[in-house]
């Protein structure tokens, strides 16, 4: 049938399901049409519908601004810089930040063609001036590409007088922010230093 | 958010997804909003609201008869019972049988308190008693549930003069049918002998 041979197309593209994965989740669905199919659905499309992109700061959320950015607790001061959402909820799971997120939305990258101007880093710079930031972390993935943003960020940010840190080197070489586990990321967050 | 926790929970009820990668199929999602999100929730969608169950056969298919009982090119005379919609899908994969099916939507189970009355077993009844109807091939799983739903069946078929066979034992005892390679299934279906 049409709509299923649609349904298991999209649910393999998702990670971790290929195409026989994805032919037992839909019959997983089949089973459960009005408990399951019917509800994810349902909460996809408003998903879909309700997230936007945070116009302070690059998150996706259901509004704009995002929760962060709206919740008077948080630290203004300090500004965290990542690559993308995921980034933010790892850090967020780990619960050892207060501050404020900047999500850049990719990371440079010259085999990509990713330059400055494909980034959220106009945005981040003009928060930088404001009065109120005083520390700017540099939490991007210790690969290439994280660590040529992260230069390239902290050259920009240079004589604004704003201190500029990044994550210790607990974050292994090569290892993505996404996967690690929260003590990891604590640790690193904790111990961060002046670039 | 509270879309995105509902996605990842309905997410993390599929069979291969646990929470951890439910919530990266959420991120990977999220990326790919207008590619990937919203067309899976517009197929699941219309997959809920197009599945119906078969009145004559119990497929779940997008018509009523399904299309595999509105083919005239399938051989009325043979009718595979099979447990369930997966099992059609396993044997249609398969490519070794022509006649048409009937899904009875369970097995007998004295532990889980499924009764006769709780699967389609009447309707079955009634297509033996059609003269066009030659042979019912009982294609059950071969666990104990299955075998017993196959020995039932076969009861009430009995003094039928309806020919009843079952699945030669080329299945793996404690196999499910839905997991076989199409191979052993069009073995099985071929040295299937009467019960
Ligand atoms: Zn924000
Ligand atoms: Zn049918």
């Amino acid at each position: 049938m049409d709509e299923l041979d649609r349904v298991m197309h999209y649910l393999a593209k998702l990670p971790g399901l290929g195409p026989r994965s994805a032919r037992r989740a839909v019959l997983h669905l089949l089973r459960k049409r009005e408990t399951l199919m019917r509800p994810l659905a349902d909460a996809l499309g408003q998903a879909a519908e309700a997230v936007t992109e945070c116009s302070v700061c690059g998150n996706l959320d259901a509004s704009d601004p995002c929760h962060i950015c709206r919740d008077d607790k948080r630290d203004g001061a300090v500004i965290c810089v990542v690559e993308d959402v995921g980034d933010v909820w790892a850090l967020e799971r780990a619960g050892a930040f207060s501050g404020r997120y900047h999500v850049l939305g990719g990371l440079l990258s010259a085999l990509d063609g990713v330059g400055p101007e494909d980034l959220n880093i106009e945005s981040l710079i003009a928060r930088a001036g404001s009065p109120e930031v005083t520390e700017i972390i540099l939490a991007m993935d210790a690969t290439v590409d994280g660590q040529t943003t992260a230069h390239y960020i902290s050259d920009r940010l240079a004589g604004t007088g704003v201190s500029i840190t990044r994550l210790a080197r607990g974050v292994p070489v090569g290892g993505e922010l996404d996967y690690l586990d929260d003590g990891t990321l604590t640790q690193a967050l904790k111990a961060r230093r002046e670039v």
